[in-house]
């Protein structure tokens, strides 16, 4: 950390800043410039992030520089640099196979799923995804068949043999998410609700932690930061799209966030190129450019009739069209040395 | 709602989704354009919104645009034009005095809560905010103080008199709050936390709903529509600063809001230059300039030593400062018909 | 500006930082933390800034972090902290009084100019302002009546006695404007038109930088910096609305533009609640709240007819409500110890 | 285009539209809808677009909605949904093969140039592209070499036969541009600079055009429609980065706007990954992730020795990492159908 005095800042702004820091434990530097002078502090971590702000507002300083990155558990620096393999169930995120999910955005009946599930298993996915709890905009929209969609998909998970992925948006739907599903979804809107990521933390439970569309890459390994804190290592990074000036596509799948961070955290990184386009035909050039980029795995959206689905049917692919995608994903997958 | 058919579209392709607007019990009209078709789509809302995204799929569909806004209950249109008045305890937000609501970002201790209290009391403040539950970007960061905290605010309104406003961020510290406090504050992390709307809602307590950093207005009058949706009229709305680009403020605080928010809901609507800014010398001209533009009160960050603050020193007021401001909000409120 | 070593670099990696900055005539101090090195450069800035990104690429080097603005000439700092008055013949923007700019978006015609200039004179308005030269995200939208329009213009100022503020979008539009106005206005879409900006600074006439929608504080004064470069000190600052994600207005007027920029630069400021908002019923509140926030001045758009304007009719006052306007604004800047 | 009447409008405001929209020319229809009544305008595109906003200032009228995309030259739908091939000498854009563009991103010396042709040639590009005017934020920093530089890279492309493309930013700079080189650059920063945009039409030659860092995709195509309204169809469109609030990168490559333009248009489109993101050591992944996305093509900065560069040192590669680039990108080519 790094503290800055401005131009006219006195000699006592300057030992009071040092003061304070020493005070506190920490070791200080003075590096007198030609109009600022800069004091590097030295010591630990959690101790200067608690003085940080203190010292900000003192006077003669003008700004505070942190230096280290302020996540730990997450960082591929604190992890030996190792990529980290989660699974769920029987199957390996992270490991050299690009790991397709799929299914539904929202469980409307018994025979769309089980019809989804069967097609997608036969088209080569590995996770059956589907909305029980529904995050929506407007009161007034279907907001999803909760408990009655985790039975329906358990069944599907039964039959198939693929393990479940949904979402839970505060801690009772958690309970039963964690009940009938094999890994719980953390969306967008709630990468920053902190109760609610501490709960998941304490289940043990794979989690897959959706990037909200407006945070930064350094919020989002703060938020599975928080998850891991509570002891829970089986955190998966899923990018899906960011809110941006574009208003053709409902958001900008930002690919950009699978090499940085695949570089910054040793975490597995998957995209949802659905959520992240709104348009099914975005959807196929999204996929593949995202497994171009290296990421672990895709999260897409598949509904047997996409005009009848109650929630985002503009952006559901067909069964057959998925089918078609899976077969372009091989090939792209084996140009970067790795199998769908 | 009106469907517009693109270039090369065929007669069938219309005819269909004339089919599918009057099964649905909705009547429908043509235009007949140059290079497009639209189909004008007349009747309930409710119904419309449901068959939106199933139109938007089909044959020969460019896009769908929507026509009504989504929300009602919050609508000033809905409200016959006119203005609410929440009451919290006996002080009336939205009527003719510009309400202040002032004291420290975070609870740390009952000295620093008390002393607070008497000194923005004397300002003329009128109400007492303080944060028991946190919600921090950091899982190492100070988290509050919970139910202690809130038992301090508790005793500092009943010294004071000044009715409390604090934050909650899911159920369980939602019965907490209501407990001990007079008002919920719903913070801009969770603007999107349906449940946690909805739950709000149910409990009938004022409620201060803050704007998500990156919502439109559009999706912050449908967050407050979540809460009335549940039978709970007392919503208040907060400007609290959006995400830009500008990286010397926090946030960027958009007065705009005031004007647009005034215009499109009856609602009344608050402003927090303290986090909108994040810098405590930019909280007086924001918050003139927020009066000016006719908001109906303020919320500040007052912090007797913000040097020493667990949260947010940079962006608090010392007492002193508060006593200030208050006295030039006073002259901005006269010049524009009102009183502090 | 201090080099960062990140974790993992070895001894030679800072021995050849610590060289490349020497070799360049520069001093350099050694911070050794728990996990990173850091290295503060001492010297000529100019300096520091053209090794900059030399340094970032170096091995073990994880960043390169600036401590001094980037910009001199418009810096309070620099400035010895007062304030510049720019002269625009006899009207003087930045001091005491609030200065008015007004006129239409595009000038029309002779008839609308000259009504409009008398009533917004009347009114109380200080200088005129209308386009010749009109920059049209469309090619097949009006583009201004050119050199006409600067001869309409001209005559109105001498029968009003306005000085006359008008846009030029390259080297051949700025002579002729130089010719005939008295204030060159140079548009958001051209903030970072480096050519431009170093033409405009040559001319040595008054100059109204206008900020670019999507600009940071610190490219503004850059942009800025620019003009006085080259030996102009006359230069206004706008804030004209920056691109976010709301789209009920047609931009998002920064008030909070204001005061930073006050703070940061000794250059007057003036607000453009017209195009900020895009809104004529927005134009009295924000501009109201500009005057709060601390602005010199303010450009307000105003047209005898609006709904037969040729361009931006939605935002553009008519002369009634600009003199309504004129009103309030005046009780506001009283309240902040100011004259409109 | 469309004319919503809102809640409590009148007969006679009904009335007054239609009446203003038939005195233009065009057809209009009426349709009532419960609370809302749209007003269908039919006719010629140009009189709606020229009406648009005298329209929207209308008693009783809440928005007027566009229907139709505002450009045509460059729309596909125009164009009989073919692709066009632009030609830089004997090299298509456009056609079957990925293009690649390499170079450094300023001309500094005459060595370093030849030498980077060389290599880049030998690894496979087809262009060779360096900056000889540098549009910089700071006027203090490295602006280029000017005609010295032009006549540089015209010797380089007679050596190796490679065609040159580099960057004119007025009107002086493009005559320079055309004399010397075979494409010419527009700017992101000066993607709405509509005078440029029209000089570059008038001269016929190549054009490459670069998406403003906060332009939609609207806005681009028409800027490109500025182009080709002058009479040069030969433009190529280059997605480089748009701005967010992600700082890690100094860009958002946004992959999106690929498909999304093969969509909407006809004409070429490479993509920037050195801009784009601003790290070298982000090139590969996402030069891989447009190619998968469908790019035409590829523009990718070179330097011998990225340390020592003058501008933007820390995102070019060395010519031995590029010629690892150019055989990874080969096997996406052949995985999307496509050939380097």
């Amino acid at each position: 950390m790094i503290v800055v005095l401005g131009a006219g800042h006195t000699k006592s702004d300057c030992e009071a800043v040092v003061r304070k820091i020493e005070d506190a434990g920490l070791r200080s530097q003075v590096v007198e410039g030609v109009e600022r002078t800069i004091v590097g502090v030295v010591g630990d971590s959690h101790t200067k992030e608690l003085l940080r702000e203190g010292l900000e507002v003192m006077n003669g300083v003008e700004s505070v520089v942190r230096i280290l990155q302020p996540y730990k558990l997450v960082s591929r620096e604190f992890h030996g640099g190792k990529d980290t393999t989660v699974w769920v169930r029987d199957v390996a995120i992270g490991g050299g196979r690009v790991v397709v999910m799929a299914g539904p955005c929202s469980v409307e009946t018994r025979d769309q799923v089980l019809q989804t599930a069967r097609a997608v298993k036969l088209a080569g996915a590995q996770l059956l995804r589907g909305g029980a709890f529904k995050p929506r905009t407007s009161p007034y929209s279907f907001q999803g068949l909760e408990e009655e969609a985790l039975k329906i998909l358990a069944e599907a998970r039964d039959e198939t043999g693929l393990p479940v992925v949904t979402e839970a948006m505060d801690n009772r739907q958690l309970d039963l998410v964690v009940k009938y599903a094999d890994m719980i979804q953390l969306g967008a809107r709630n990468m920053q609700n902190y109760t609610l990521l501490r709960d998941a933390g304490q289940t043990g439970h794979p989690v897959m932690l959706k990037r909200g569309p407006s945070a930064t890459i350094e919020e989002m390994l703060l938020a599975a930061e928080y998850i891991m804190a509570e002891g829970n290592p089986n955190v998966v990074l899923c990018e899906r799209g960011i809110r941006t000036f574009e208003t053709y596509t409902r958001f900008t799948l930002d690919l950009n966030a699978v090499p940085v961070l695949k570089r910054l955290s040793h975490l597995p990184v998957i995209v949802d190129p659905s959520q992240g386009t709104g348009k099914w035909n975005l959807v196929t050039p999204m996929a593949r450019a995202a497994v171009a980029a290296g990421a672990d795995g895709l999260l897409v959206e598949v509904h047997p009739e996409p005009d009848k689905a109650l929630s985002d049917g503009p952006q559901q692919l067909t069964p057959q069209n998925f089918a078609v995608l899976m077969q372009e994903l091989d090939a792209i997958a084996l140009a970067v040395g790795r199998r769908v």
